[in-house]
């Protein structure tokens, strides 16, 4: 594994790589490494021939109040666990390489943002397109992987792809469950031992929302009604919200007539939990999401 | 010479030549080709194997009064134009085509647009920065050409260029002068004889503030009165502005310590020409610019 900390040096390797015709495969992260990221780096084998993975803490995304300076950090073990999973090149560039002057641009998001948890982080997703449009283009990825565990992260970088004609390709990897159905966070270690039974029922909770639609309901209103139900009557956490919008235009619904999100975030005593379901108008999980 | 018109087929088309590592040169324009552009189309047979031409009158630099419906348009002459100048590939999309969606995404250039034209263009450069992030990449350009007749123009592509960490090189173009110094421009054709005359004297302006600087003067706010004073002493043309900035970041500068920009803007009868000279901080005309 090659370690690289100076985009110079990144852009003139992958600039190589495209002449010799390799595939590049690109999971960005923030570091202090987890099975969400190693998930990501794993599937880009069977799409790339070359894995970058980069470790950045990205101050453009932080609000005022959200610690950029205090955001964990672990650069020994993230480069172990980058290896341990074929990372070919390991990008942690510092904030002066990646932004050497005052910024003359920056990409402004001016859709799907005000939705979920981005309604409370004004600001956050102009950041990480920013750092995003630079990241493809010195890495040059031709497939870059994301979790659907921050489904309006993978909302937000499908228009941006889209919209600015990226030929990147942006591949949505499934969150990582415990067998009994919760999703995988470093946050789970915070719940009390009856916060962890009670945490499975947020996906519970999705799924009684999906076995409705299935079941051939349409009102989203009715449908987030009885999530926001089940999860009140099987745990003690406080609601932030339960939605369901289309995805990944992420626009309110009258009606489940196409793709759908289904989005919960719940506050346990010191974890805040979050997680989602995105089924077809007829309540299927889809093969292929955006 | 090969008309392409989707965004589908034209990304197609580059993936193909760049997997055949064929080096790519870009001109953009809004056709209604004139000697500005085919002179950048000249160019770039010396940097790249390939030469891809756009015409699309893009929307979104249109301001509320700007007749982005009004823009000339002819298809016809602009083909036989761009296959005189040996353009390979020429790229004319529908709007439809570049915009398919409400977009979730555009580029906001932050500096260099409130100043010289784009003071009184408010939003033009957010929406030039945009359409060019998207035909960056569908064209896959190793270089892209610009000609520094809209200097403001080249500074801010510098700009996206850089801060967003494009692999796109910037060529920037001098300027097409008739054998007296005019820039030339499809204006000049509504000059009376006599502003035909007059207008001269606005590169022999610019020529008397560089002059300037070679002998020594430091202060911006004295050359830029003598440019003005040989303006009105020349010509009956209104001064819409003469500014001194540095180039390419077109900041005020208290004293000429770098490379900079002496522009000018003046209103004849029917016609609005403007003209610049970009010069070192010893008043020499630098072989590269950016």
């Amino acid at each position: 594994m090659k370690i690289v900390r100076t985009v110079n040096e990144l852009a003139s390797i992958t600039d190589t790589l495209k002449k010799d015709n390799r595939t590049i495969g690109f999971v960005p992260t923030m570091g202090y490494l987890h099975e969400g990221h190693t998930t990501l780096m794993d599937e880009s084998k069977s799409y790339a021939d070359i894995l970058i993975a980069s470790i950045f803490v990205n101050p453009l995304q932080f609000g005022p109040g959200e610690d950029f300076e205090r955001y964990p950090r672990d650069e020994e073990r993230d480069q172990k666990i980058a290896k341990q999973h074929s990372v070919d090149i390991l990008f942690m560039p510092t904030v002066d390489d990646m932004y050497p002057q005052e910024s003359t641009v920056n990409v402004d998001v001016k859709r799907r943002t005000d939705v979920l948890c981005g309604k409370s982080r004004p600001g956050h997703f102009n950041g990480v397109a920013t750092v995003l449009t630079k990241l493809f283009h010195i890495t040059k990825a031709d497939f870059a992987f994301f979790g659907l565990k921050d489904a309006q992260q993978v909302a937000v970088v499908k228009g941006l792809i889209d919209d600015f004609n990226f030929s990147t390709k942006l591949i949505a990897v499934q969150t990582i469950r415990e067998s009994d159905g919760l999703a995988r966070s470093s946050r789970n270690v915070y719940l009390s031992d009856q916060e962890r039974d009670e945490a499975v029922h947020l996906h519970k909770a999705l799924r009684t929302g999906q076995q409705l639609i299935i079941d051939g309901a349409k009102n989203p209103v009715m449908i987030i009604e009885k999530v926001k139900k089940y999860i009140e009557t099987h745990t003690n956490g406080q609601i932030d919200y339960v939605d369901l919008l289309s995805f990944p235009s992420l626009d309110k619904i009258d009606t489940v007539n196409q793709q759908v999100i289904i989005a919960v975030a719940v506050q346990f005593t010191k974890a805040r939990l979050i997680d989602n379901i995105i089924i077809s108008e007829n309540g299927i999980v889809p093969k292929a999401i955006v």
